[in-house]
């Protein structure tokens, strides 16, 4: 089954689909291995693995190659995080040829302005006129030649300070565009306005949840409320960046790299991560 | 002071000069800041995060690329580990230029045969012949415009299962053609052959070592030895992975992430790495 | 139709297709423009749009980007010309998944060792063992997941200075691992010892010529002879060349640029090749 | 003598500095040979070659990528045409950074909205506030190492159907900004407008003229207007169209190659372009 069809199938099932943020094969490889359904590559990790800011400085190009070598070497589709789509509605829909044609699932785009901020910094977040995201929207999905690609619209109302009301009505207009889902983005520390957007939706479009500053909400809570789709949307460059300052610090301190042993993984470890054949791996 | 002089000063100090593997200027930034004194751009990091198997399969222009994003944001000099050169004497001379147009201090090569395998794989590791491997070296010092700019020779005839005798009468063959360090591998699980190696060294051209098989020995040793540069070459990367498999596992097991807060870096610790600017920074 | 199905269409017509060389979307769509049914994304032609000899420097990257850019704004088959494909079978089959996925109908590899020079180079070619390449072959063809995509085998054992039995001995290999079409090459300037390949071919592989030193011979004759496919290999870029070379230096002689105006395309012209849209074109 | 600081020398000569238009290395190495004084890295041909309008649908990699392949095959210096810049303030600091690094002379940025249209469009051009541009060229200007290194400041006022009077106003934000040097653009197919915007510029920052639609004028006449420097922004391209297109439809026509010979450049003329060694080029 094609990766469009199979996140499709996904997000209609009796529990949500699970979507994990990765930056490259490798973390692509590790959610695979976890068993969630869905790659969220992830624009704040994509950002972060380059020691950049999330503020639209990588290009659509840096995205796309990254997509790509993920989606080459997982089973499980990827869903691109593509920021506000690289400009306006003829570079929305290059972006899903050439996403889809690269073998992407989805691609998700969202109503802030160009260049945008990372939607958790201290900033005055600005969002683009409904009707002009629409546009990027429709024209996306005019784009796309299978028709289980899926464009997903990501609204910041919420976190550029609107109300739940606000953000209902463009979540109207986007799946009135065409929109196959619609994310509703929020940095409370509670759920609550999340909930009280999805207990409103009255539209079959189903709806996507990124619990990055509600970290408590569990997936049945979510799933009851109309959440199709979870994305998990960091937590394994976080866990990465932990863990390497502290093996690096412990070497540095150590001036040998034996006392690392227990807690980093083994050559033999990471050739299974590379594909590397059996035959070909040491035992230790 | 150009990178490539601050590399040279820093093989010619009272401690050995260390580089810590990286593959992407997230990992070259944890690097640097866990205070170490180069970079590794290590192939088998990068294959690795490709989720690809270490055997030449990534491109010139992929390495050159994570070689360029690291040394974008990090002061450190970056050492480009550039496996057997691209080809032959006409690639690697078109490598030095461009490694060097894009900042990087010194490349490294081997002398195995293209396409190589992973030394630590269970392989008939091939050699190419003493001399061919000194027209590639040659071919890259003809090419570099910076004088301070390294090219790193690398024999793998330990590995290849040489005698210490044969790795020596590389070594000469390599430093007549102009090679600025010697970099003798080893797979033994004890440093011996490294530093019977080292003993028998007898020209001014600095040693390299790598210790990942054989971690137990400690700076000071190696320095004594007449190692001028240890590289770690991988602990990173292996940090990361283990504590990635972790975080996952035990987010798919509980439906949600705030398990997780304790045991990955938040979000603000994040932005200062990416280098935003302390006032767009949340508090937590 | 898929592409690579209308490239094996075209091969088993009553004419031979004709794939002309090109180096980027441009040169592509002129190639259709004119009516030939396949785009050679040439190894030449790319090399030497990057004022580099065509000498193995290109990297696969480089290749990979630039047959895609020409499969996306045509649609005619695009034909990727892989030289010795990148390395060893790993490095062919990794080619192989990536060019399918870029939306390629076909892939050309041939038999002279790695690096190559360019086969009109006076140089002493070399070429790998038939079992070595036979290897390859194989590996690129276990590697494709649509039916239809090719793996076209070239030999290069007339312009290395073999006879005819040695390139019919080596076609019977490659033909035997799979191969879906043999492009015999030759740098004579008389079609005899292509002809006398194809007299004496006997498998219903189809044979693929590229006449660059012998030109006079004609479309009909070489259908006749069994010929398939013929690739008109590097004529756009040489008549590109030339006429660059007089409009600059008219340019540079008159010191103003209006003399030019009859002899290069008008702005409206070029507006077309890039699809502009006409309401957004100006008269002149 | 770094190319940055050739370039400002050949601006401040006795008579203007002329770029010419390419868009790879080829077209560069024939800009080089046709004796002007820099490559003009135009994005209307980078556009072009990917068979691609000039809607600002390339990414900055693309820009930058094509910029140094250009760079590193010629000896005179690239001027880098950035349109608006890639984004804002952000933005304009990293492109800087990224082309200079890459050995790119100097890049021009104009002040129309992103995502803009090619000037020449029939199109309802917008430019974005004066003091949000000087935002971008001063970004610019504080993100360069090399003292020479420039940003050229190109308005778009006359293209826009703005007046003269608001083309200086503009020109003095920018000047007052830090730009190196004031690029008025005009579709008028006579050069009036832009000899009134020189007749009142009253700044020691150079003027730079692109007599595109109106050909007429020489080069001294732009000169003693207070140009430095003239871009003839497109011939190159334009004249290979024309040729590519005659030659093709000839081949078609044809059915064989040899009615070429005449008109087309020899593989010899090619492997010299190439840079390849003259003692490998056959004889014809």
């Amino acid at each position: 089954m094609a990766k469009a069809q199979l996140l499709r199938q996904q997000m209609f099932g009796r529990r949500p689909a699970r979507a994990v943020g990765a930056h490259n094969g490798l973390t692509a490889k590790l959610v695979e291995q976890a068993g969630f359904e869905a790659i969220w590559a992830s624009s704040f990790e994509l950002s972060a693995s380059f020691g950049l800011p999330d503020a639209s400085l990588l290009t659509m190009t840096e995205y796309l190659d990254a997509a790509e070598a993920m989606d080459e070497v997982v089973s499980i589709p990827v869903i691109a995080d593509c920021d506000t789509g690289f400009g306006g509605p003829l570079n929305v829909a290059r972006a899903v040829k050439r996403f889809e044609r690269r073998g992407i699932a989805a691609i998700c785009i969202e109503d802030k302005l160009f260049p945008k901020m990372n939607s958790f910094a201290v900033h005055d977040h600005q969002l683009i006129a409904p009707d002009e995201f629409a546009r990027k929207i429709a024209a996306g999905k005019a784009a796309q030649r299978d028709a289980d690609f899926m464009v997903i619209a990501r609204t910041e109302t919420l976190v550029a300070g609107g109300s739940v009301d606000a953000a209902l009505e463009r979540a109207h207009v986007y799946a009135d565009a065409g929109a196959d889902a619609i994310l509703v983005h929020s940095k409370s520390s509670l759920p609550d306005e999340v909930l009280a957007f999805a207990a409103r939706w009255d539209r079959d479009v189903p709806l996507v949840a990124v619990p990055t500053t509600y970290p408590e909400i569990e997936e049945p809570a979510l799933y009851g409320a109309g959440v199709r789709l979870v994305i998990y949307a960091n937590h394994g460059l976080r866990a990465a960046v932990r863990a390497v300052q502290e093996a690096l610090a412990e070497l540095s301190r150590a001036g040998h790299a034996s006392g690392l042993n227990g807690q980093i993984a083994t050559i033999p470890e990471v050739f299974a991560l590379q594909g590397m054949p059996p035959a070909l791996t040491p035992v230790r």
